[in-house]
């Protein structure tokens, strides 16, 4: 109840300062005209699916309790597929930036992403087994109830994972777009408060999923 | 037991590329001397105290099932008053770095230095409520039942937010300490590979702490 409510706090800064961040210290958004901006496109979209509304997709089952478990299933399977599809376009944004640079940027040579590619791998893998495990008919029940534990515990997992990720992209950018991250100014605090901000949310929401 | 080999393994590939990479690469060890070089101490005690010290303290109660509950307690507990000594050391060795240079560096500039320090502050109180809740002599047996949820949940969270922080030291010291990350190296590639076995070993502890 009151937990909820923080989450809901907590989500809406988190996009606030994410589209303050863009709109006033990087340019706003472009598409494949202007590769330095069409990057922007990929934090914002990024922590908007992987963190978001994912974290809230974990939380529908305890969100919505009262709610046929039938539909909260759906419901839960169509949130987790939105992210995945506007990861996909986030993905798109900075393969872009790094292809249609001139001269073009080398791809996934940072440990952002690294771990950001086996974050979003493993969350289309979990979507599969979850949809075969609890939407697709006729699967055995005790199938389904032994993959239960592992689906939840992946899932949480592959949360931390990408909220690992976004904090690492927040890092960088902070250092690859300025002469010096140090010393400490508005859009420096600004994006710190952006990584203390997503930290907190994620903590809460597997919280809230494991009591 | 297979787990339990896969845990050891990792742990000593984790500390295996630690050194490699500090020897080879970054200059090896020094202390006030040579600020610069005394820096390698920072990533080196981390990794060691609040990942693989912490990870096993984690596990002691798992591994070792069969010894008294008092004992397995105490080696608990003086295996994270150990890792927070070490942590410690790894922290005074960054400070100097950057105090001792010329000209001296900024001081918790970085999203790393800030969930960092988070998490070795909320390790020492970790520490410290463990301590008075479950060692501390004549606290009433309600309270401690009350509070062990908590501290379970807690010190899996905080090893989260050292692993988080881990990643990101290793990501901006690859950042920071060549002309570019990009095109990939035998260095980027060691510093990467080193992240995804952290990542990997956060995971089957977690993992095995929560079967
Ligand atoms: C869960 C969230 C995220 C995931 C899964 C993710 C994933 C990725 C991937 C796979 C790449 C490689 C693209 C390429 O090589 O062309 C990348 C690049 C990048 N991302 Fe993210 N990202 C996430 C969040 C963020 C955030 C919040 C930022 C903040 C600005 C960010 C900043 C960057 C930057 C600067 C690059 C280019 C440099 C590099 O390749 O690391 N990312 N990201
Ligand atoms: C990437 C995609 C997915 C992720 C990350 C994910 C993650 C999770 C997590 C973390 C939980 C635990 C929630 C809680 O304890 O309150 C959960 C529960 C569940 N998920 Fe998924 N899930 C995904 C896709 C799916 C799909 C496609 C289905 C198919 C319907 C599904 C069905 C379920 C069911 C039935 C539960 C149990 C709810 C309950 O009774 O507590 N999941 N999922
Ligand atoms: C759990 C592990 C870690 C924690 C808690 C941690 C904590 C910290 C803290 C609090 C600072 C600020 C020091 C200052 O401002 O003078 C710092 C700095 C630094 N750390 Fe770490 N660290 C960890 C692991 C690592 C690792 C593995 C590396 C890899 C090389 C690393 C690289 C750095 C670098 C380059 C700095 C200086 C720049 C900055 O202030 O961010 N750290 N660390
Ligand atoms: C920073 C310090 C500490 C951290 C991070 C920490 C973390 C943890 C974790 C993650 C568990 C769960 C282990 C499992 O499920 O197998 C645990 C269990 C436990 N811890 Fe700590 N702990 C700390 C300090 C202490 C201290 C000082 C004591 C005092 C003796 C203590 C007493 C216990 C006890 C009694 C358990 C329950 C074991 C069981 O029956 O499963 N902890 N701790
Ligand atoms: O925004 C970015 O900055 C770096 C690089 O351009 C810094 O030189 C990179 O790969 C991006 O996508």
């Amino acid at each position: 109840p009151l937990l909820y409510g923080i989450t809901a706090g907590l989500s809406t800064l988190v996009i606030v300062f994410m589209l303050v961040w863009t709109f006033h210290f990087r340019g706003g958004f472009a598409w494949q005209d202007f590769p330095a901006i069409q990057f922007n496109w990929h934090p914002v979209l990024m922590v908007v699916s992987l963190i978001v509304l994912y974290g809230h997709g974990i939380l529908v089952y305890r969100l919505l309790r009262n709610e046929p478990k039938k539909k909260l299933k759906l419901l839960h399977a169509i949130m987790m597929i939105t992210a995945l599809l506007l990861a996909s376009v986030g993905l798109k944004a900075v393969f872009d930036s790094h292809n249609l640079a001139e001269p073009p940027i080398d791809n996934l040579y940072t440990l952002h992403s690294w771990i950001g590619l086996a974050a979003v791998i493993c969350f289309a893998l979990q979507w599969l087994f979850g949809f075969v495990a609890f939407l697709f008919p006729g699967v055995r029940h005790s199938l389904r109830a032994s993959y239960m534990p592992l689906h939840v515990f992946g899932g949480l997992m592959i949360f931390g994972l990408a909220t690992a990720a976004a904090l690492m992209g927040l890092l960088e950018k902070a250092i690859f777009s300025r002469v010096s991250y140090a010393p400490l100014t508005a859009e420096g605090i600004l994006i710190n408060s952006t990584g203390i901000a997503i930290a907190s949310l994620s903590l809460l929401i597997v919280y809230i999923a494991t009591r």
